[in-house]
């Protein structure tokens, strides 16, 4: 653990003092009474998107109209919003495109990889992947099928995917921080061992890029996807991105073929000849006042330092994690993430057999943290926004809700609820 | 031709004074000095959309932040939306969800389609569609084969496409009101010759739902797709839709198979049961500004009186058409649309050598239209917003701009744009 035990709200309060990254707080609408544990899901609303998306309104749509594509270059957002998430993830600007939803995005990639894959070795026919993984990973997965007409096994691991990797696996999807309990991998080594055993990595960066340190480049990967409403503060259901290296951009089959991936949109051509860069890996029109918010949420990471971002991130959960074991030692919360700060990402996760009752009497107290099936109560630490006062204020209202059994009041609620 | 000649300004004055529709067009915010012949492409900014987007940014996404998904019912949205769009094409509520873009859904029911086709008669393997459809139709028919393995063969018509439904065609793609010529199908008829034919049609309603009278029921549509940016005023890349007729969904495989088309998504079961009714087409994560900006768009529409709209629709473009022979008859312009009513969308287009620089030149006055490769020159009339005196003042711009030779200006950067 990297900083001394707080004893006092005091402590915290020096830490705010300390806090590097202080000033950036400021750039976010953050409700009055409410501390936000939540960013990993939904990031908050940052200021200037307010004015952005009223002039983007009333100026582009409003006035500007049909005129704006070019004169506002809408044409030019996805290519303009990938280059600032490439910043936060070690690519390169024409190496990552922001289009559509991871979910599509996923199987774009997945779909081309298996078709790179069958070109080389037939016989290769598993997908491989976590159980654990984000459903809509394995959804997509399981729908290749469909379009495919039953050629693959998705092959689920429960323990280290790395020992899987086989002559038989064409693709795997990996997630380089688990939703669920923060776990985080190594790409790197995985990576090399992927290169190794012949096969393809499809990194979903969902849960990681803006909070953790990613550098494709670096680390050997080919392949991503990524979120843009949660750590990237883009807005609910915010556009996603992709990344293509660039040695694999040229020849990538695209089964998504949409005409804004076309070499020439404007030229109505009706062969398909896809864009010879990241352009390719766009399909159909997208939402304009989707991508402009989703650029207001990238540009407040403006002027951070990457280290100071990791590092305290690692902070407020490991001050929070101390907390809870001082303060809430009796209530039985078992933390389910790794201790170790090289596996973390940038949340912790705690099994409590009566995890919804407690979320929904802490979320009524303003610390807004979230559930997870079956029994865990998550909270996600985004260091642009945070303070460590937050973290005290949060486990002092999971205290209090514990020792006055308020958690007791949403039992009911819980039966009857289907989510 | 529906309406008496105007032979002067006072004439179509008179025409807007006994509009029974006039009163929508306070619905939208159009800017001063510009006359909009372009709502075809992307439709003009609602009133309500300014309002309802900032109450959406600030206080659903500012204060509700996560709890928003239930609280403000996002999670409803696509069904909401889909609902309202199914009012205007005659459709039940309940076979209609916005979603993604056109080009994401046509996949959807095409690879969906083709999947059930096999299981009938695995010797039917080609997609058809006409060499016009708009590109993007066309594009996705040429990706599937990237996913499929190249299985199918995409047979473009130039003529009477009812003539090439035989026994090989397990799907055609086909655009109700063409994109360039503004020629109409009648869906009912092709519908009829399909189900003769075996075979499935995807109709794309981009360039006719809010335009023209759809009844997918009464014509007996299986398979829809269409676009929420052009005459349902949803905003700059607004989610698309998509229809499936009751009977269909069910057993309707969906290839992309994300998250939110599960039955029960927030379970995060590792196994992909996809929902029962039309909610299984969905994928990912949809923009909620996104949505409920086509959300205020489509309420543009309430209390409108579709066949109010038609005749209007009618009564603009001959009105349109007779002042361009009367006062525009020595510029060689020549329309490519029907002149049969029966055979025409909500547009006309008319070709031209100088079609580039004459649409620049008058977009310059305040007449925005545009200029579709090669030669031609585009309006589109839509009904809820534009006045009898907005075409008379459209013409007279038209013919100045030829008289006075004013699109010369234009000539020299026709020749070094790119698109």
């Amino acid at each position: 653990m990297s900083n001394p035990v707080c004893t006092s709200r005091a402590d915290c309060e020096a830490l705010d003092n300390a806090d590097t990254l202080a000033f950036a707080r400021n750039r976010f609408l953050l409700p009055e009474g409410v501390i936000y544990l939540d960013g990993n899901s939904l990031g908050p609303l940052p200021v200037a998107t307010v004015k952005r998306i009223e002039e983007a309104v009333r100026g582009e749509w409003g006035d500007g109209l049909i005129r704006s594509w070019n004169a506002a270059d809408w044409v030019g957002l996805p290519r303009r919003v990938g280059g600032e998430i490439a910043r936060l993830i070690g690519a390169q600007p024409d190496e990552v495109v922001a289009a559509d939803s991871t979910s599509i995005n996923l199987f774009k990639l997945l779909s081309g990889a298996l078709v790179l894959a069958s070109r080389k070795d037939s016989a290769r026919k598993v997908i491989l992947s976590e159980r654990d993984n984000f459903p809509t990973d394995l959804y997509i997965a399981q729908g290749i099928n469909t379009a495919l007409g039953s050629a693959y096994e998705l092959r689920l691991v429960d323990g280290n995917i790395e020992s899987a990797f086989d002559d038989r696996v064409a693709a795997a999807l990996i997630t380089q921080v688990d939703y669920r309990s923060g776990r985080m991998h190594d790409m790197q080594r995985l990576n090399e061992a992927a290169v190794s055993a012949g096969l393809r990595i499809i990194w979903d960066l969902s849960h990681s890029a803006g909070a953790v340190p990613v550098n494709l480049a670096t680390s050997g990967t080919e392949l991503a996807v990524g979120c843009g409403y949660k750590y990237l503060n883009g807005g609910p259901g915010a556009p996603a991105y992709l990344y293509v290296a660039k040695s694999l951009q040229r020849d990538f089959p695209m089964s998504l073929a949409g005409w804004f991936g076309h070499v020439a949109p404007f030229d109505f051509n009706p062969e398909y000849s896809p864009a010879v860069g990241i352009e390719r890996f766009q399909c159909g029109t997208p939402s304009v006042l989707a991508m402009l918010a989703l650029e207001c949420g990238l540009a407040t990471f403006s002027d951070i330092s990457f280290a100071n971002l990791r590092r305290k991130s690692l902070s407020l959960s490991d001050l929070f994690w101390q907390l809870i074991d001082v303060h809430c030692a009796e209530f039985g919360f078992a933390c389910i993430s790794p201790r170790d700060h090289a596996m973390r990402g940038s949340q912790l996760s705690f099994a409590h057999e009566q995890a919804y009752s407690i979320m929904q009497a802490i979320i009524e107290r303003g610390v807004i943290g979230d559930f997870r099936k079956p029994d865990l109560i998550r909270f996600g630490f985004a260091p642009l926004y945070l303070r460590y006062t937050d973290i005290w204020d949060a486990v002092v209202a999971l205290r209090d809700v514990m020792q006055s059994d308020a958690w007791k009041a949403y039992r009911h609620q819980h039966r009857n609820q289907v989510t």
